[in-house]
């Protein structure tokens, strides 16, 4: 039995539940409570030193980072595959994904506003430094301290709005040949977009991912929402979590 | 025949000219010049719209990204193997290669002050402007407004080198088995890791790759020195360019 430890807004995580509902794996989920600071707990460092979700346990050992888990499942559980079958097409698909986690940045100034920033403003400042303590990445400190004490403004808000829409404009182009990021079919690339897409259409720039701006996105999330094992890997809405 | 936009001293380019040489394919080598800033051409970005090198040109094909190279030559040309043979194993090194991609700003930190630092200094307001109209990225645009009018400080080059130093201590700690960076075998996690030892063996901390301070990764850096493919991918010195 594999048992992913997740969150369920965090987009790593929805990539990696959409690859295992692809594959039809059963697993155990755990979900890791972020505003508790679970993640950055002694127990969960044990299987993810950088304190980040999600982790798959799989044979007892654990599997990081949400590009590489999905590759790994499809290594380990070929059928269906989630890669073209063409050396040429899986580098274009892995770096496509690359493309895509260089973006994630403009997705976490939308998090924290939603959504820690509220509970985290309220810690006096002993508490904000006792949390500092446990979180091992020098980058996530300074994340939460924004959070905590000078919230994003609306000019950085506005760049990352407009680093995403490029993302569509790029999706756009390489949708045109097939409808998919990568080749003639379904693939990792297509998962390492979704939860990306689905927090744009749903709270970021939801004009954008329309059949008047980026028609073939349009299309290609319309696709993709209605497969199977997008219902069941369950991408929320959660905006109130 | 394959050709290869590199450059000497860069990483990246020292990464796949390694993998080249250890899979003994040939190919034209074709040097970049960055001080004429020919990797932001028209003719280059035709190859490389990030502005980026290298670029692999296989069966008329650009391939980009060091890593994703790496691997594609490795699927594409499997003999020898620089890849371990289960997927847990396979997982690891592609995170090790990622987790060594997110430390090249460590590097990048040292160049511009060797190298770039000084064409930069000297440009006029004007010069500079006109530079920063052909950089497509914006990171990429910010370090040359550094190079060009903000050098680097002693702060920031000392928190570079013991982000580096770290690198060093987690490969110590992952050498322990076998003596290479991932399973029993020399792999694609070597070799990128290799570049980085090498400028904090020529420049950045010359006094912490000893027998002294780390010897696993000393060993491993005279071993992996010693292979035939290293003379001929030659990674400098070239620390005057």
């Amino acid at each position: 039995m594999m048992i992913l430890h997740h969150g369920w807004r965090s987009s790593a995580s929805r990539r990696v539940r959409l690859c295992l509902e692809e594959k039809g794996l059963a697993y155990e989920g755990h979900v890791v409570d972020m505003t508790a600071m679970e993640h950055h707990s002694p127990e969960y460092l044990k299987i993810n030193p950088l304190g980040v979700i999600p982790t798959l346990i799989h044979d007892g050992r654990p599997l990081h980072e949400s590009g590489t888990i999905c590759e790994y499942l499809d290594e380990t559980f070929p059928d269906p595959p989630l890669r073209p079958d063409t050396p040429y097409q899986r580098a274009l698909m892995r770096n496509w994904i690359r493309h895509i986690d260089g973006l994630i940045g403009n997705l976490i100034i939308f998090n924290w506003r939603h959504h820690l920033a509220k509970t985290a403003s309220q810690w006096t400042d002993e508490e904000l430094a006792e949390k500092l303590k446990n979180i091992p990445s020098k980058e996530r400190q300074e994340a939460w301290i924004r959070a905590a004490r000078k919230p994003y403004t609306k000019e950085e808000r506005d760049a990352a709005r407009g680093k995403l829409v490029v993302l569509l404009d790029k999706m756009e182009e390489a949708l045109k040949p097939a409808g998919w990021v990568v080749g003639k079919t379904y693939s990792i690339a297509d998962i390492a977009a979704a939860p990306f897409v689905k927090r744009i259409d749903e709270e970021i720039a939801p004009d954008e991912v329309t059949a008047k701006k980026h028609p073939r996105v349009h299309d290609w999330w319309t696709k993709l929402q209605a497969r199977p094992a997008y219902e069941r890997a369950n991408f929320g809405p959660f905006l109130t979590s």
